[in-house]
């Protein structure tokens, strides 16, 4: 059980470790989330109104976290979310989270809004990579990252649907928070950048960025234009109701993460848990549905999996590490969480994922 | 997206401005309820109990706040509640009221006990402008505020309903509250006005004054008496109950606005939104639905909207900008709550206001 | 509407005035509550579960709370609950609070534990007076009280069935509380009493009085026996359920009174609010239902009534009147009381109290 | 009713008192539990959420505690959990529990983990002693334990199935925790207790003597071999659910103990009491069942009964009562639950355990 002899014995002992070594301006960015927060609030709170059903007396001495994941092996159903300018909180950035990844066999969805270039994190990178994508006006920008996702070895594409615009995150605003020029989304394209990155006094730089450059206009008339351009699986991240499950089995889509962009969007949306049962109930099974927000422990992971989901993805625990221990960080919590799981594995009496179902747990919601 | 430069970012941020220029006591007699105050916690709490249920992939680059209410459009279903004597917390009351929802282009619902003239007030508007009444016992004040009304250009009446009595409003009680002599109902008789006024050594002038003036007798056969007045739709404020709803269908009332008064009078009455829910449905479309009571932001426009409601109206928070900025912050924050709603709209997947139906919400009551 | 002027405008108001004129260990033994005082907490909180359901448009000029038990008429469905040694809080005891109940025209239950003689209250009384009992090992002290209580006037006996033993009142054990030797049960045996009063290191009085004294035998082939000493109305006290409901109507019963002693009994039994709608829904309308614990308000009255009650008694409020200002004390809170239900009958729309029935609320448990 | 007239009145004395005599890391490790203890809190919630229906005039002079365990006749159904290393708490360890026990007449599981040897337990023991077991990897171990509990006396086993690992404790491992090596496993083989026993830097030396130590491979296949070894009833500790109540009667169990082992296994998974309703409901009455956790009253233990519960088992009260006065203080702790538990059925209106069921209570999840 990775973490058992440090200091650092659960991801919330990284988000102390963390909150030391970032500025305050950046740790708003990081915590903070749409409107009142609620949302936020509620991400964690569903995970305690699941209760777990052990079985005792089942063979548990040789627990396994593996799973597959569009025919690829991971070490454990915990992967990295997409979250943008990891050198915010670390110089190394996304390379340090790649090898951080790397270190624990574990999936890892670049953002768009990577703070490194895509060749160096792949070249870092020792377990999947998947690319993440904002859909933008520029739509040659788009199919430029694609390109080169594909290039460099990544193995599915994750488009975000809960982001024609940036939510309204009132510490940014308050704030007037604006990403360190020198911290740039280095993937994207200069000339863009350029406008996004200067400073607008009293406004979030975020929400700037994302007015010049998100297109609003999209639907999913759209998709097939975007699949053309590569043969990797398509996930649609930021769906959270059976009718825009069912449309995305409908129109072919690969996977669905549920997730509510960790409450900094549209506040006073479903926790991520509580929408996960309801998109699982409308896929039935006919793709993968991961799910991000709030998930912090093993216990949690082991939740998320009874309720349905085929791997879970964390976002600020992911940050936390990074910022606390940079790539060792990252590897030694990802150890952890998936230690946490196995443990969790062993006393409820399911020694592989598979055996995590909805027998496992009730939930009070 | 309004608001967003300057430091009011949220109708909380105009009501912290406010808390600083205005008196105590007057500020308990804006903020107070009544009993217990828990109707008021109630308002508040119920739509912390909505929950969004966002569509993904719609086109949202144009959304739409405009709305029709008795055939004049609007360019938001977020208008100004009655409250009274705005001169207790402006100097220039309900004249820069309507200013600033005339730069919004709101709907105001101007108080029977306004603090500025009907002819001054219809002056500065550049909106629409309802009346609202109390039905007195000196019967011949109510017509002759009506006919007012109608020559100043008022579109309609709210008929408030929920005020045979004023409320037990304890902060008022223990302060003693009596309105500044300077202050006055300026559209009513002078010489009611002067019993009225004077001060009653330990007693709430507010409620002497209800009782001097306000008619308990009176019923739904009173009504045509009323309608007698003048042709402008009839709404009643203070409906909340099906039973009284199908009532005032039967009755050929207008329009119904949904309210507790803003938690003042009758304290344990249900949430407004909780009771809108119930209205709305006993009118079956019949006839439009208003909502007050505890609105605060855009998400809470939206999920009124969503539950049924044409329009919502605000209170305290119109006084709160009144007091933090005059003509301006009215407008100001008149214009930040569009732009959450609009926001909210886009982030929802909902384009129109009447995209905005029961689809969007669920509620936890 | 009494009390208004005043700085009591409510019933806490005279809890916090008497609480600087009573003793620690006094104010202990009034407060306090069995066990852990869940239930004391839930008597309370169940009125806050009630939502009242308005009428509009009702004639409310002329509201009346007067209503008639056993065929006598009342100024109000609001009486005093039987409690013990009332001259532990002033020193005119239970004389004073018969003064004060006469005042308002209320119901008064005399304790068997009164520390004024029957005679002496019976005298100060201008108002109905029933009798409470405790059914004592010592049968014909039960048959003395009795009789002496017909022939002074009481109109009803009320006899206490939820305390064969003394409730832990753990705060009365902590304190060592006994009665001081000053204060009497006067209408019972001396002997006996000087006996029960010997203080009892480290254990608490009362429990030890009940201890000596009660009859834990009896049953409800027993009550026979109390009806052929008297034709009074008989009513139980403490019954919490509806099988309990159901035996006291086939028994013959004239009334019940929901209680659950002020908490003060067995911890863990339900608010008597919630025991109420089970009792009255049992009894089918077959004899009268009294309820009492945590009336705090005119607004709990009415919740009581609506959910079937035919009236309420008040136990700790009338000691913290009787404490805070003797027998006018008393009589100004149950005006101030009548004046609470009044003024929520016209808010609610239902001028008498047979207009509030169970259409006036919902509640939430 | 013992403990009155001492200062330690409830349980809740005792843990204050125990509390000032016991280390700072030995008091995190009585009372920690798992992860995030939530169903630590959870156990005690559970029994704040059932309410009791107490019956009037039912003759409660001679309330009977007396109940009956596989035809062993015990004062009360209230008897002490297996919990490690008593001497921990008090130099006299399990011996002094063991008189403790005697004096109440009680039940006592000891722990296999006990500080004191089975001769000297069984030699001061006056009540029913039960052996509790952990299924070790030397299964000779298990066998030798078994032989010697059934020759000094203990009259059933128990066997611990929720823990093939030791739960993740937070508070032991960030203490570090070890047992003094003075207090060692007096049953258990010398050298392997040994290893056990050394301080392992940083890591809580209990769950590593876990992982050297527990069987993580046993199954319902290996229970033949531990009946075989002796004719003994056998119970399996740690069931909670329904469907492994099932396969315990299907495989000739004898009884169940309801457990969640104090909230120091999984976290997450129900309070027990709740975990009892579903396991009693599954069992319909073919074998005796046990709970643990929380009991903290004989109004819990009453509870406990009513919910179908044949005895209840108390861990940290014990230990608090040990830890504050030794044998005398566990049998004075003893004596006052007992004593709770007689007056809650006086005022319940049960006056036998018998009489104890389901009608007695209701309950809020």
């Amino acid at each position: 059980m990775p973490g058992e002899d440090a200091v650092l014995l659960t991801a919330e002992d990284y988000r102390r470790a963390a909150r030391e070594r970032v500025g305050a301006d950046v740790w708003d960015f990081v915590e903070g989330g749409g409107g009142a927060e609620h949302t936020l609030a509620a991400n964690r709170r569903a995970f305690e109104e699941v209760t777990f059903r052990p079985r005792v007396l089942v063979d548990v001495s040789a627990c396994d976290t593996g799973t597959t994941l569009f025919g690829q092996a991971l070490r454990s159903p915990i992967g990295i979310a997409p979250t943008a300018y990891h050198r915010l909180v670390h110089p190394e950035g996304e390379v340090a989270t790649a090898v951080g990844a790397g270190t624990a066999g574990a999936l890892y969805v670049v953002s768009m809004f990577a703070s490194r270039t895509l060749t160096d994190i792949a070249a870092a990178a020792n377990s999947p990579l998947w690319m993440q994508l904002y859909w933008f006006t520029h739509r040659d920008m788009v199919a430029d990252v694609v390109t080169r996702a594909a290039s460099v070895g990544c193995t599915a594409l994750v488009l975000t649907v809960d982001a024609p615009r940036i939510g309204k995150r009132l510490r940014d605003l308050r704030n007037g928070f604006a990403v360190d020029p020198a911290v740039r989304a280095e993937n994207l394209d200069e000339d863009l950048l350029a406008a996004v990155h200067e400073q607008h006094a009293g406004r979030s730089a975020i929400a700037t960025s994302a007015e010049l450059t998100f297109d609003q206009t999209i639907t999913w008339a759209d998709l097939p234009w975007l699949r053309s351009l590569t043969g990797l699986p398509l996930l649609l991240k930021g769906v959270l109701t059976a009718e825009d499950a069912r449309r995305a089995v409908d129109h072919g889509v690969d996977g669905i993460v549920v997730s509510n962009h960790g409450g900094r969007q549209l506040d006073g949306v479903p926790a991520s848990l509580v929408a996960l049962v309801e998109v699982v109930g409308a896929v039935g099974g006919a793709m993968p549905v991961l799910v991000d927000g709030g998930v912090r422990t093993g216990t949690d992971v082991f939740a998320a999996l009874a309720l349905g989901a085929s791997a879970v993805l964390i976002g600020r625990p992911a940050l936390w590490a990074l910022a606390a221990g940079g790539a060792a960080g990252v590897g030694d919590l990802l150890g952890t969480l998936a230690g946490e799981l196995e443990h969790t594995m062993a006393l409820a009496g399911r020694p592989t994922v598979a055996d995590i179902d909805s027998s496992a747990v009730s939930h009070r919601w």
